[in-house]
């Protein structure tokens, strides 16, 4: 089959992804196939083909050359697809109940074939949706302890784990995040977004010199602390889940960054709904309690008993490097409360709610709860205090 | 000429070598070529080649596939070869006043062709002989604002600074320094080599675990922030000298890490002599204090004038910086102290005192120093307080 020995690019149409799957021989004899794409356009097609025989179905993801993000437009070269494709055969190779199953890629082609995960939502539209995914958090707290453990000096030698950071150089992306998250919300950016109702808050933000200095300082510690292997952009749009599964995609953004960058987008994400969900707000607090409780249970475990690094297995430094994640992650949640508050892409938690006073009201929560995250995060200093100040903005 | 074009790798000889020279056309017409190989056979093989009509000389340099360090042998890839001629090049473009010229690389062969230094002597060498170089400080205050601005992302800005980090990763080399000086010093490991008269003081070393995690902080900053390229093996048998020149060389340990460790190994391999030369003990106290106050006003300047990162240009960030450098310096600084008086690897500024009685107090001298700097890095506030403790223990 042609496709499959390809030397250069090009886009696939839904009959071309139909012929790869096919030639794949990733379904049983005669499968009557459809084939749907089913991709936003912004960086990606994704074409969703299902055997109506069966039901059964697998994803084509493939790359596109450029970018878009609300209207904006980036050129991207197609490496992405590749670290995309090598990051899903990592964390899945190490947490792979929370990971989709790689089929097949194809760097020529820019092309991940993978599992079929219509049978769950995003987490995102669930939870506007009134849904709370009772074991979610349990389940990221477990994929964050593994995957922050076994791409570390820690779980894998040092030798071993530079040739890891070496593959998983990702200058474009990161200066995706770099721009969008560290810079751009804090200065009078031509990126940012937010409504006139927000202005004078945002106005007294790009005047607090103590907030930028923070900010300097966590953009420092994501370009220069090669930690663990982050997905990079785990947000709640990234996950896929019902109420007894979940699965991290979408990680094209990994690279070798500090810990808690994961850490805070989640718990960023599962803030907008703390925030936003009067009626779940418990449950989302729950959520975020467990997160961390279970990731830190896990990390443990995993420092006693598979730890690469001899000298370094004592409590003392255990409980040093575990409060440096969570001050980390505090920070870090703090920036992305901000900047899907008034950046370039926000999130639909806030920009949702009809009623303007009530919006403005949480995005304004929003901001407050970044600053006070960002400037204290050395004194918040264990997860009581974190939810306290939470409640304290609420 | 057949070695240039030679497809695999043959270690040189003196005849080979001289033959690669005439090929180059480094000579003027004619020359009268002769060549000597002067290395110590540990890791690589270096030829002298002068032309005797005008003493005008080059350097070959060839790495081994192996490495010998006081009777230990490691094997080690040819790689090696490739990254101190892309460091040569890199630092020769930012400080080109401190680094030997290239004139030649070849990395089938793993050789670099570069400038003569034979009229300057190995500066640890000098310093025994009881020279003091009197701009040595000055120089290397410079070379390091230089080499640890511009190759920061800082000063190349985050994308180009993360092809640096790419073509820079070292696992073989840095495995020796993460072994040798972070892990074996700390407990009773084989390739620790002191005199028995120093048995005690070196178990009360072993047991001290405040001593050991502050060690597995540093070396957790050695294994991840990617902050600089480092020369990364900085000490005075890395520098040639005379009174009015300084050039580094050897930088085949170089890769991203933490910008500390090079102004900490200069400081510790400065304070061996602060500690045994008693007689120009005062100069030596002023070189310490020149390097740092001199990288500290150029790095300001460097800063100010040519930082590609416009929001992280405030005074405020930039002492947060210089305040990290200088901590994690002396943490370095203390691990460097340690490792050369009780590990593998000697320094001839203590093993050449040939008093036994004062050698076993210079030793007990750099293993207090280093056990205090190391514990009190975050109290040591400024170069102030660096020479006081310096002076306590003397």
């Amino acid at each position: 089959m042609s496709l499959l020995k390809q030397t250069t690019y090009q886009p696939l149409t839904e009959t071309s992804a139909t012929e790869l799957a096919l030639a794949l021989n990733l379904f049983s004899d005669n499968p009557e196939l459809s084939c749907k794409e089913i991709g936003d356009g912004n960086l990606n097609l994704v074409f969703h083909i299902v055997d109506d025989k069966n039901r059964k179905g697998v994803i084509i993801k493939q790359a596109l050359p450029y970018a878009k993000v609300v209207g904006e437009s980036w050129p991207l070269t197609l490496k992405r697809a590749k670290i995309e494709a090598d990051a899903l055969l990592t964390f899945g190779s190490i947490a792979p109940k929370y990971v989709p199953e790689v089929y097949y890629t194809n760097d020529v082609l820019a092309v991940t074939v993978m599992e079929d995960l219509s049978h769950l939502l995003i987490a995102r539209k669930g939870f506007i949706k009134g849904e709370t995914y009772p074991l979610l958090s349990q389940h990221l707290g477990e994929y964050l302890s593994k995957t922050l453990f076994f791409t570390s000096d820690y779980g894998l030698g040092p030798s071993i784990k530079k040739e890891q950071v070496q593959k998983f150089i990702n200058p474009e992306l990161c200066k995706i995040t770099e721009d969008l998250i560290f810079n751009d919300p804090f200065f009078d950016a031509e990126t940012n977004e937010f409504e006139a109702g927000l202005r004078t808050t945002v106005e007294a933000l790009w005047k607090d010199d103590e907030l930028k200095f923070h900010v300097n300082v966590l953009k420092k510690s994501f370009l220069t602390e090669a930690e663990v292997l982050l997905h990079g952009d785990l947000h709640t749009g990234s996950i896929f889940a019902n109420d007894s599964e979940t699965k991290v995609i979408d990680p094209e953004f990994a690279f070798y960054g500090p810990a808690g960058f994961d850490i805070g987008q989640v718990f960023a994400n599962l803030l907008f709904q703390v925030i936003v969900n009067e009626q779940n707000h418990v449950l989302f607090i729950n959520h975020l309690e467990t997160v961390w409780n279970v990731f830190e249970e896990q990390y443990k475990h995993l420092w006693n008993t598979e730890n690469k690094e001899n000298l370094a297995q004592t409590s003392t430094f255990l409980n040093y490097i575990l409060a440096k994640f969570f001050e980390d992650a505090l920070g870090f949640t703090g920036c992305e409360l901000i900047r899907r508050t008034i950046g370039l892409a926000h999130v639909a938690d806030l920009d949702s709610i009809e009623e303007e006073k009530t919006r403005l009201a949480a995005k304004r929560k929003t901001l407050e709860l970044g600053g006070i995250l960002i400037k204290q995060r050395k004194e918040i200093k264990n997860l009581g205090a974190f939810i306290g100040t939470v409640k304290g903005v609420l």
